[in-house]
Parts: structure tokens; C-alpha cells; sequence
């Protein structure tokens, strides 16, 4: 059988059950948004490790070598922010032609250097190859207290579905960044083209979660909504239904989809790459979360029994069944002539 | 300038050059076998990470997927070893075409669970992305006590050279590989073979020699010994000289050389990928290292002054300067076309 057929999930899946039995003595390991190693008493050590390919993530006619860099190191982050940690060294893996242009490179470790800084991180390392395809991988590790980690598995029936920021601004920009001409303010455009390309881990967010025990599962929403959510659902064994009205979409992507005659809704649950937090937490929580986080939440949904499913419930309160589908690394790429 | 220009080693002290306040409080960061970093009172963390990329480290035509598992592994565990640390747990980065077959990924997993068991790792996460060549990025903890940790930059003039086992089995091995037919019993065949394509990284070695602070300075051979002695003549600012009849030769390797006229020195010096350790140690170390290692070890060569540079004392006494080329990643590759 081909990778294809079988698909990113299905893959993701095989390998975790070929592996279970070799996570050592690892408090959280595959399955998570990375692992988590006890390293001292009361401290874990976290570690994560996130690849951009390009044509699979990412176009140079779109992307600067800065954008590649600071976002290679940002979604490594995102990790660490969904787990309460603090992100603290990373080391990079290069894969690269010889026909590209040390430029390119210099640019590269402009845009990561840059996020590093911004984060506290120290580059320590890395390997430089040749390929084909550019690509880059960056491994992060990060700590957190024992007792402070968020994992994607403690999700209660009865738990309040909550998201950070706004949803839907990543995959607007990138239709604007694919598009010769959208009908948006520039100021706009640049808004949702720099939430592509340029993305800011929440990581005080997720650390003021965390710290505070408020969540019950988290996860960084890469792939999407929907599919993100689908993960916390596998990792606690639960459902959940999600209040279409109350899922905060991004101005100016809900105003660039009314311009193209597309539904909004799709970029926030489908879209991906947003890189807000997605957590559960118990009803009592959600005072305390209104209240005192100095960052933008909104409570979006219910969790359910597992057998519920996945469900969203629309402005007409119509319970409308949800399709997990979630971007597949795997599928065939017709820009490359794979079918 | 391209980066075929510059070459893998100008690209790799270009990013350094430019990383170099970037390293965070790093105890070691770029430029040794992998970082360091303090983890808790006299512990340290090390942090290591490795690619392998098909048509550039291996060809599928003669490496099975459990043989590119194991060695993916395998390096990284290699570069603890020179460090004198215990690995602990990997993630493991796939780069895949969605027309591999799924034997294939069973097949890379089975060969890195493999190794992992006999060295007691854990594999706790990674990332699967879609990509046109096939790769493996493999990032390695461990862990060592900070009074027992070996670098590259501690070598000092009049120290002596050592090196653990013999070398140019794996260059001899990867000759095996590519020809059809080669004039050798086949046990030899096999066992050059096996070097090349599953080496048994030197951890107990390592341990042994950092241990007990014989080694000035350590590396793994994994470019070549030439290439690699110059990083530790770099960091630590010293010349070596090496004496040509004290370098430890695989048997089988030799006699392959004689049945195809070719010199075997030079796949001990320039071969790569046999991933001994070789490291420098004072005089007064030499007699405990020979008497009581429980492993082959061999004295071939001195710690000069930086201004020697870096010389070969032949069999009748006369000097040869070495010209120092190693393995360039990111020279053209002929068989894809590339100039």
C-alpha cells in the first residue's frame, strides 16, 4: 500500500502504535504536541521538532528566506506554548542545493535569529545537507514545571472549549498572497499576509493557562480548527459540539471572503496555521478566564460523551455534523504532477 | 555567490560566524559535536541532530529501510559518544514522497527501534511532511555530568593522537555496494558492508574516555580522520602530525584495496562514516589507555604548534603535508545532473 492511500493520519497513527512501547521512561510522548522528559525533580524538560518543505509549506515567489526562518522556529514554539512551557534552545537541520544563493541562507538566520531573540532562544546547533528541495527542521526544547504542563489528554465531558486571538487571518493570507489583486485595504492585506508568513506563538498565553491550572487539554491550532480539535478529541476520548456565532473570525479575512464570494467560516475551522490556543476547561474556569487574561478568549463550544462526535451548532441553533478532515502532508501535489 | 561556491565548510563558519551571540547560555553551542547545556546542578544536557537524505548518504539500491533507521540514528548516538554522554530520547523528523510504499516507514522504524533498544533510547515524537526526495532528520538527547564532558577545543601541543578500532572499513564497505563483483570472501564482504551500513557508534568508549578525563579533546570520525582531526586542530588551535604506519587499517578493507589497486591509506584518511572516536591525550595518559581500555585503541599521531598545520610522517621517516579535504555536502552532484 501507498503512503498516499493511507494518508498523514493513518500514517501518524501506524507509527505511534510501531512505537509504544519505546517512549522510555517519557512523562508525555508521541501524541502530544511534543514530549515531555523528567530532568530534574519537579522539572520536565519539553522537545519538538517541526519541518518546512518548500512547495509543501511554502513558495519562494511568496515567502522571503526571513518569513522561512522566523516561521520554522515560531511553529516550534507554538508547541512549546500549548504545553505551558518556556521555550529555551534549538538547534536547525538545513537541507539545501548548491545552486542556491548564500543570500538565501543569510536571510534565513536573519528571520530566525530575529524570532530566537524575541523568545529568549538560543541557537546551539545544527547540520547542514544537500537536497533537492529546500527544507528546514528545527528541533526546540523547552522546560516547564511539573506540575504546570498542559497536555491534550484531560479533556472532561462538560468542559468549555475556549480559543485565543481570532481564527480564519492565516489562510486569508494566504489567498491574498496567491492572488495578484484582492479588493482589501493594503493595510489589511498586510495585516492577514503577515499572520501567514510571520506568525507570534502565544506563549505568555499559554504559560498564564497553564500556570494557572485553568486548562484541562490544550494544543496549538496548526492544521485547523477542526482537526486540532479532533486531536485533543482523540487524546481525552471525548465529543464536542462548537457555536458557530461564537468562533472569533479575523475582521479583515471575514471582509476578504465577502469580497470573493467564499463562506468565512472555512478558514477558521479548516484553514489552519493560526497558531492560537485551543484549550478545555471546566464551566467554573470561565469567569476567572474573562476576567483577568489580558489577551483576547472565546469560549466556542461544549465537550461531549466521545460518542457524540464532533458537531457545530448554527445561528439557528441547527446541529450540523462536522467532517474531520484536516490538511493531509500527504496527499497527492498536483503542482508537482503527483496524483 | 552560490553555495556550491562557498562550499560546506565556508557555509557552515559563515552561520556560526553569524549565530555567535545568539548561543543563549549555552555551556558548548555551534561548533562541536552537539550542544551543551545546563540542566541542573553539575548535569548537563547535550542535544544533537542529523540528516540523512537519499542520493546524497545512501541510495536505496543498496541500503534497506531498517539499514537508513539505524543509521539515522546510529550518527547522532555517535556524536553523544564523542561528547562522553549517555543519549536518552530522540524525535525523529520524516521527509516522504506520497508514492513510498508503507513497508517502507515499517521497515525505517524497525531498524531505528532496533538500535534504540541496545542503547536505551526513547523515541518520543517527530513530524511527518511531504517532500519529492526522501529524508530522515533524527534530533538526540542526552545527558553527562559536567566534570565529565569532552569538546573539540582542549587539545594541546604535545599531546598525543589516538583512535579508537581501525578505519576505511566503511569507505571499503560502500566500494562493496557499488560493484557488482568484488574479489573478497564474502564473510569480509559482509562485514565491510555492515560497517558501512550499521555502525555501532563507540558509546561505551566515549564513557570510558571521558570518564575518566584521558581526552584533551574528542571527536567522531564521521567525515573522514583528516576532516575531521582539522575540527579539533581548529578549535583548539593546534597542527597534529600523523604517522602513517601506526594508523589502524580494517583487514578486509586492505585487502580489498590490493585486489582493485588502489591505496588504502587513503580510505582510513578520507573515507568518513566509521564513526570511531579519535581524541588527544597527554603522554602520561598513554600507558592506562593501552593497558586497561577493554577496547582497541591506537596512538597515531602528535599535538603540534598551530603553525605546523597538519602533516603524514610516512614509513621511511619523510613529512608529507595533508591537504585537508573532507567529504563536501554541498559539492555538485554529478548523478543528479547537477554542476
Amino acid at each position: 500500500m501507498k503512503l498516499k492511500e493511507i494518508g498523514e493520519f493513518g500514517l501518524i497513527r501506524r507509527i505511534r502504535s510501531s512505537l509504544k512501547d519505546s517512549q522510555g521512561k517519557a512523562v508525555l510522548g508521541i501524541g502530544d504536541d511534543g514530549a515531555a522528559l523528567k530532568i530534574a525533580p519537579g522539572k520536565l524538560a519539553l522537545f519538538t521538532l517541526d519541518t518546512l518543505v518548500e512547495n509543501t509549506h511554502f513558495k519562494w515567489n511568496y515567502a522571503s528566506a526571513g518569513d522561512v526562518g522566523w516561521k520554522a522556529l515560531a511553529v516550534n514554539i507554538s508547541d512549546i506554548a500549548a504545553m505551558g512551557g518556556i521555550p529555551t534552545y534549538c538547534v536547525v537541520g538545513l537541507g539545501l542545493s548548491g545552486t542556491l544563493k548564500i543570500d538565501l541562507v543569510d536571510g534565513l538566520y536573519k528571520g530566525l535569529k530575529e524570532i530566537a531573540g524575541r523568545y529568549g532562544i538560543g541557537v546551539v546547533g545544527g547540520d547542514v545537507v544537500r537536497s533537492l528541495e529546500f527544507f528546514i527542521t528545527v528541533c526546540l526544547l523547552g522546560e516547564v514545571a511539573e506540575e504546570g504542563i498542559s497536555s491534550r489528554s484531560g479533556a472532561k465531558v462538560g468542559d468549555l472549549i475556549f480559543v485565543t486571538g481570532e481564527l480564519g487571518a492565516a489562510a486569508a493570507g494566504l489567498i491574498c498572497l496567491n492572488t495578484a489583486h484582492v479588493n482589501l485595504a493594503s493595510r489589511k492585506r498586510e495585516l492577514l499576509v503577515q499572520k501567514h508568513l510571520r506568525p507570534s506563538p502565544r506563549l505568555k498565553e499559554g504559560q498564564w493557562i497553564a500556570g494557572r491550572r485553568l486548562a484541562t487539554a490544550m494544543i496549538d491550532i496548526s492544521d485547523g480548527l477542526i482537526s486540532d480539535l479532533s486531536r485533543i478529541r482523540e487524546e481525552s476520548r471525548v465529543g464536542a459540539v462548537l457555536w458557530e456565532e461564537r468562533i472569533p473570525m479575523a475582521l479583515p479575512a471575514r471582509e476578504l471572503a465577502r469580497s470573493i464570494g467564499r463562506p468565512p467560516l472555512n478558514w477558521a475551522l479548516y484553514g489552519g496555521e493560526d497558531y492560537e490556543l485551543l484549550f478545555t476547561a471546566s464551566p467554573d474556569k470561565k469567569k476567572l478566564l474573562e476576567q483577568q487574561a489580558d489577551f483576547p478568549v472565546s469560549c466556542i463550544g461544549e465537550v461531549l460523551k466521545w460518542e457524540k462526535g464532533m458537531a457545530l451548532k448554527d445561528g439557528e441553533g441547527r446541529l450540523v455534523r462536522i467532517e474531520e478532515k484536516g490538511y493531509n502532508h500527504l496527499a497527492p501535489s498536483p503542482e508537482r504532477g503527483e496524483k
